[in-house]
């Protein structure tokens, strides 16, 4: 049961990576974002510095939404669109971590190269095979 | 010249990432670029572990390549696949820009609220256009 439960969740989290990281693949939802990032904005504020109609931006907020990237409230008439931060720190994560993977890579051929160094300076392991 | 040497470059990089979010939006896809992030592989060492054709591997494989994410080199006759860190570093930036954006505008929010504590306990601003 916890099993299930859990396998749910990694294929919900999988689900959500797919669409944040298919919302961000586009400039025009890029630059929505990043107007959100800055503060929260009515639906007509957040299409006015685009060159096409309120409607293609429409349907650009519309994916950002369903990705989960951006959250809508109502303020008496106004739609008023804010960010979700949460959609986003997961995909910066999960590039956190491929980034954290290299790093131990790095850090080990660090390691490897420090040790052949040593090794050519003759250190006491390699003076006892009495090489060179 | 210079701007539109500049303007080249913005769109260019504008696409890269237009194209690698777009190769990050597939959990096979993901799971090679965690793979190459641990060690460069063969192209079949990298198809093994999947439950796929070896051919719609090498698909995935094709879309990394395109969008620079993956690179590919022979060594004999084997093609050895490695991850291209810039790329990915490249879209953690554009993910670490956002935050930085709103974590300003928690640090506005932070000081306005202190100022406003402030303003409650009646600081000599306050005292003195005497409000209360």
């Amino acid at each position: 049961m916890i099993e299930i439960e859990a396998r749910k969740e990694t294929v919900s989290r999988t689900a959500r990576l797919d669409a944040v990281f298919a919302a961000l693949a586009d400039p025009t939802r890029r630059a929505i974002i990043a107007r959100l990032s800055r503060s929260e904005a009515r639906v007509t504020e957040v299409a006015e510095p685009f060159r096409m109609s309120l409607n293609a931006v429409s349907k650009h907020i519309r994916v950002l939404e369903l990705s989960g990237v951006v959250k809508r409230h109502r303020k008496g008439r106004d739609h008023i669109l804010s960010i979700n931060t949460r959609s986003l720190d997961e995909v910066g994560d999960w590039i956190a971590r491929m980034r954290h993977y290299w790093d131990e890579r790095l850090d080990a051929m660090e390691r490897l190269l420090r040790e052949l160094k040593k090794g050519h300076k003759l250190g006491p392991k390699d003076r006892k095979h009495g090489s060179r």
